[in-house]
């Protein structure tokens, strides 16, 4: 299924079919998507629909959404923004907002936002009345690379994060890709990091082309000037991401094995994120950071020679995004919480490495003492 | 599958094996099963396992559930006692000491106790880190009838019962039929409207042989010497709905045709538990009140005979259960909230008829005012 090639891109409008054991489901990538009412008007079941947004995305794209869906009752629910937000209290806002509009179980949940309203309203519509329809209206490049396909629903407790969460298949994710053009850069950024793992997973021709692609698009996106070019290169980039996701998520929809492999990095990252109360690093930035010790680590262990180590170095520096932990962590402290994540098992926690760029496994041998050590001496160079 | 003959029951152990779609697991229903700890530590992945219950059940049944779990890390949650606390805040309370135990994906939740336990820990398995194990330990005759099969987990909303759950099977379910000694006469009735409600939807020898079976039942669990022939009764009873809920439930799990039967005399129920803040009645009270009404609503559209209509009467009122709504409920209030079910779709209620015992459909012609009459006119004669 990949890679697909460039010029198999329509800038018009490119539908991918995801097909999973437990679901099939369509993809819609193009942009000026939400300018096109019956895109969105055909999603729904009955008369009745809610909008989940937050306060930033809000003002930019309700209205536009709204007004598509305003033959039916079409309720808004807008949060406010960030991952401290992805919790207990704004789920049962959803929940409360449905009852006070009589939803039943027939309505059908729109989320649009980020990957904070995408997997909490994905949450809410996995569990209110056992389940009804969701939309995912991804308006971040991470969330549109990453969490609006796969499923995957949750809000984080206080002890952790996504501690509490189902696995849960969109009725369709709709990306205006022109949502992007409002995205501040430092998010951009944040999604190439996810963009940068994909790569790593699979190595090939996406991966020589990674550095191009993103070049190009960080200079149209500073100037506002998207051209052809740099739509096709984005849609290349969000579709050969979903197809390599709905590849691994159609194999292991519920992360017995393989799926464990998007997972790299993200050790790393969820510990940096935790340490950090959630409000030094956008979720990206940490997962940058993530794949360069993994890519350190693979070197360690006798995998990856140490140009290619450069080469995720580069890309991510490139894409304006950090790979060190600064020197004020507590990197004992860090690797407590590493070792608090939902994947220890017996006191084990697995690590992915990268034997090649493409050839990505799951590694259960690495030591306490291996991580430690490669915590202090990476992190010394910053 | 069913009627199974009374001689195939075996009174020393009953292991039923369900086969649904989406997973397989087995029914362990027989006396003194929380005696035989090889039965419990079998269902067991890990070195972990949590075990929620109530107040009234784990001074009875707790430390043996916990002795035969000793080889392991076993730790314990007691809730308060009744449907009032199968909310969000026990809810809660259940992720809470997963989370201060530190239990990984690998545990094990135990339910221990009646329907309530049973929904909320469901739930809380079905959720805590996207899905753990589940083994359901029920201990009323109402959760080993109905609740505890079939894989439908909820916890309540202040607006309305069960609006916020999940569709979730069960590792196993170990019914200790034991535990219905120290059951309450009371508690013991509101069972037998279920099991009634499953006679009325398939008829047959099932259904002629009840009167017998549960005057039987009742006899000698008011005088606390079951013989074996009233055990043989009870696992047959068990059995029985056990087996027409899981031939449901794998035809329709998720509920989008057939699987609405099993809500016959369930519309009637939910309004008059929600109309009394759950207070006055047991679920199997208000359900047999709901299944005396839809005796006489099926009468009216001209399919039961008045002989048939008295039949579910005496056998209801035999069982020790109400089957008329008091003079002092609010019909048109009764009537508002029935229309708040999750059933409606486009302001229309469907309802269970019954076109004779054995032969139920789903009627979704019946009118508000059909319901106003059939409501004013069977309460008047209480």
């Amino acid at each position: 299924m990949y890679p697909l090639r460039m010029d198999n891109i329509m800038l018009t409008s490119t539908e991918l079919r995801i097909k999973l054991p437990s679901a099939s489901y369509s993809l819609y990538i193009a942009p000026d998507l939400f300018d096109k009412p019956e895109v969105l008007q055909q999603q729904v079941l009955s008369k009745q629909a809610l909008i989940v947004s937050n306060e930033t995305v809000a003002p930019l794209y309700l209205d536009q959404v709204r007004q598509a869906l305003s033959h039916i009752q079409c309720d808004t629910l807008v949060l406010p923004d960030g991952e401290a937000y992805k919790s207990q209290q704004s789920l049962f806002c959803i929940y409360d907002a449905l009852l006070r509009h009589h939803h039943h179980r027939d309505t059908t949940l729109f989320a649009l936002g980020g990957g904070v309203i995408g997997d909490m309203t994905g949450f809410a519509a996995s569990t209110y009345q056992r389940g009804v329809r969701l939309v995912q209206l991804p308006t971040t490049l991470l969330s549109q690379v990453d969490s609006s396909v796969g499923g995957k629903t949750a809000i984080n407790l206080p002890q952790g994060k996504n501690m509490v969460g189902s696995f849960y298949q969109p009725h369709a994710v709709i990306m205006d890709l022109s949502t992007l053009k409002t995205l501040p850069e430092r998010e951009l950024s944040a999604g190439f990091a996810e963009v940068i793992k994909y790569g790593m997973l699979v190595g090939g021709d996406f991966w020589q082309q990674l550095s191009s692609h993103i070049q190009l698009i960080q200079a149209k996106h500073r100037t506002s000037q998207f051209t052809d070019e740099a739509w096709r290169a984005l849609s290349y980039l969000i579709t050969q991401c979903c197809c390599i996701k709905a590849d691994i998520v159609r194999e292991d929809e519920r992360e017995h094995g393989r799926r464990a492999l998007l997972n790299l990095g993200h050790t790393f990252a969820h510990a940096l994120e935790a340490i950090t109360n959630y409000e030094r690093w956008l979720h990206g930035e940490a997962v940058a950071i993530g794949l360069y010790y993994a890519s350190v680590l693979s070197h360690r262990l006798g995998y990856l020679k140490t140009s290619d180590v450069d080469k995720v170095k580069n890309l991510l520096h490139q894409a304006g995004l950090p790979y060190l932990i600064p020197q004020d962590i507590d990197l004992d402290c860090l690797q407590t919480l590493m070792w608090q994540d939902k994947k220890v098992q017996d006191n084990k926690l697995p690590f992915i490495v990268i034997r090649r760029f493409g050839d990505c496994v799951l590694e259960r041998g690495v030591t306490n003492e291996q991580i430690k050590s490669l915590l202090r001496e990476v992190s010394a160079a910053f």
